[in-house]
């Protein structure tokens, strides 16, 4: 990771000396370190991408679709399926990934002399995002077991009416879930947007922040395809708001954002959503193995509902992650940090790979001895 | 068009009451809008095409090359072809269309108590993203026909001292071509970035500005994929710069912000570039044809240097543009502003396209009469 601290160019001031965005792309190792969904897209699925990129590549001379109102009456139709809420595409907002989503919003709500506020620990990129868009952040300590505590988050709201507050449920990267009549309350009390990122939720029952949108018009549900949908590569976050919110958007985003072929491969993978989230239960049991084996090998694990989770505590994790490593198992050191010291985080892989990374485990936990 | 005016949301106050970008799309039209390639891809790009998405789609559950590397080792290779220049790939980088690619460097070299300087009438999307990220806007009016000089160049940069500035070869809406004294004399003088988008360099026999990059390490030379490489649907732009303007953009750049569809969509088309750029003679003749056949119906052109031209003058642009539009044709109306008034942009179709525009102007011309 390159240290970009000392240009001659006149980089702003405040990005001085930060570290680029950077977890380990290491192909050779079981990939366990960045929450992907371990099953390749199912052959009748590649099949398909292959001919609708077939059908945009004929014309990829002109310009996609700007509003991409095909993918987002797709992508409504999907949420009313899995949140039972109806939406019209007018309530809904695409980008690339969800990161493209967050940054768009911290673009017309946030910004200079404003304030994103979050419960930490979380996603890392909330923070990082409001600071590319010169927005101020203010991280509020989480509760015991990495709980969002509905009297202090409110507590906290009232004390620096932040423009824009981030929520997450699941919780990443402690993989908690947030109880919906914390995001009620929390929403109540918020004069400003409301997100919720819900980047894992098709990984536990709980119900969508979805639910809440009618009684909320300042709340927003940010979520993403690149987890239960299996498809990182593609790069597709999504929304779920008030028409207002998405009207606010189209003044920040780039003309043509999405390009032809993030459109019809997004569009192919809706149409083939019973083979995509028919992962989601083997991922749940993998992931429910990982807690139990994990838990007797004599570590910890934080309660999780996502498809991943915390383990430790570990006195050295960097060696710890590079023991794992050199066995050829990449998982996540998110160590750095009074909040976190001492844990690693997983996600599960598939039966193969979390047999593999188990093994390796006890082996480290042996070698410790 | 939404206006965004009154919210009850917390949008920024600087946005409000602005409209999204938006030309047209009018797919039952001829579109000569917004200076897109009329040729589609051949049939073998397009089958190749396939072929690398289903490759692709095949691991579409990982994340993407963050990096790119494989991508921006390949356009370094068309930098040296195109240009002559031999680059590595760690001054080349890429990003979801040029329009991305001048978001990152705003985001890096302007934001919140910066500037941005470019020379009017010019690309629309400069002033835009400097709002979208907080960098204030100095707009230089450029002198008769349209060119930038030299000496009121330098003194609007003395004057402003801006952290960024933008320069055009050719100048979109203008067509108008920079000479390389007057980028070279610039650089000198630019003590923050100067960025030389040449978005249309492909359709003049100019030298780029890349040719100068060793003599200025302030110096970003940005292109796109959408013009001469018929790519438009893609959204792939990219730049080359020093190293180190290159590390500056990883700070700002979203994580994955590249698909692994675009990457390899991108290299596909990359390693068809001779298929490609055989239509640039083509269009280079249709435009010439244009300039010619417009003039013998009375009207004038801005000489050009792109795939499009200005046309007028009109008393009334928005009227021609319905009559034209009334007749199946899609032009751009530019006329906004005092800078432009009287003119509309075409830009060069294919042969059958060029001939039922020049019909349906002679029509709307002799009903004027």
């Amino acid at each position: 990771m390159t240290v970009v601290a000392s240009l001659a160019l006149p980089l702003r001031e405040d990005l001085r000396g930060r570290v680029p965005y950077g977890a380990p792309q290491l192909a050779q190792a079981i990939q366990l370190n960045v929450n992907e969904n371990p099953h390749p897209p199912p052959p009748e699925l590649v099949a398909a991408l292959a001919g609708a990129c077939a059908e945009a590549a004929a014309v990829l001379h002109r310009y996609p679709d700007r509003e991409a109102l095909a993918l987002r009456t797709d992508l409504a139709t999907y949420l009313h399926r899995a949140t039972g809420v109806a939406l019209g595409a007018d309530r809904v907002w695409a980008a690339n990934g969800s990161n493209e989503v967050l940054q768009q919003l911290l673009l017309a709500f946030g910004g200079p002399g404003r304030t994103a506020l979050g419960f930490t620990p979380s996603y890392s990129m909330h923070p990082e995002i409001a600071g590319t868009t010169s927005t101020g952040w203010v991280g509020v300590p989480r509760g015991p077991g990495f709980a969002v505590d509905t009297a202090l988050a409110v507590a906290a709201v009232r004390a620096h009416r932040p423009d824009v507050v981030f929520l997450t449920s699941p919780n990443n990267p402690t993989g908690t879930p947030t109880r919906l009549d914390v995001v009620d309350a929390l929403a109540a009390e918020v004069r400003g947007v409301l997100v919720v990122d819900e980047a894992y939720a098709e990984f536990t029952d709980a119900p969508s922040a979805v639910t809440l949108l009618a009684r909320h018009p300042h709340l927003v549900v940010s979520r993403t395809m690149s987890k239960a949908f299996a498809l990182a590569g593609a790069r597709v976050g999504y929304l779920a708001a008030a028409p207002e919110v998405v009207d606010a958007l189209r003044l920040v985003r780039l003309p043509y954002h999405l390009s032809a072929l993030t459109q019809t491969a997004a569009r192919t993978a809706l149409a083939h959503v019973d083979a995509l989230l028919a992962t989601v239960a083997d991922i749940c049991t993998q992931r429910d193995r990982l807690v139990r084996e994990i838990t007797a090998l004599g570590l910890q694990v934080v309660p999780t509902a996502a498809n991943f989770l915390l383990f430790g505590p570990f006195a050295d994790p960097p060696a710890a992650w590079q023991a794992l490593l050199d066995r050829g198992v990449l998982v996540r050191d998110v160590s750095d940090g009074p909040q976190l010291a001492g844990w690693l985080r997983v996600c599960a892989g598939t039966e193969a790979e979390c047999t593999a990374f188990l093994s390796a485990l006890a082996d480290v936990l042996t070698e410790d001895r």
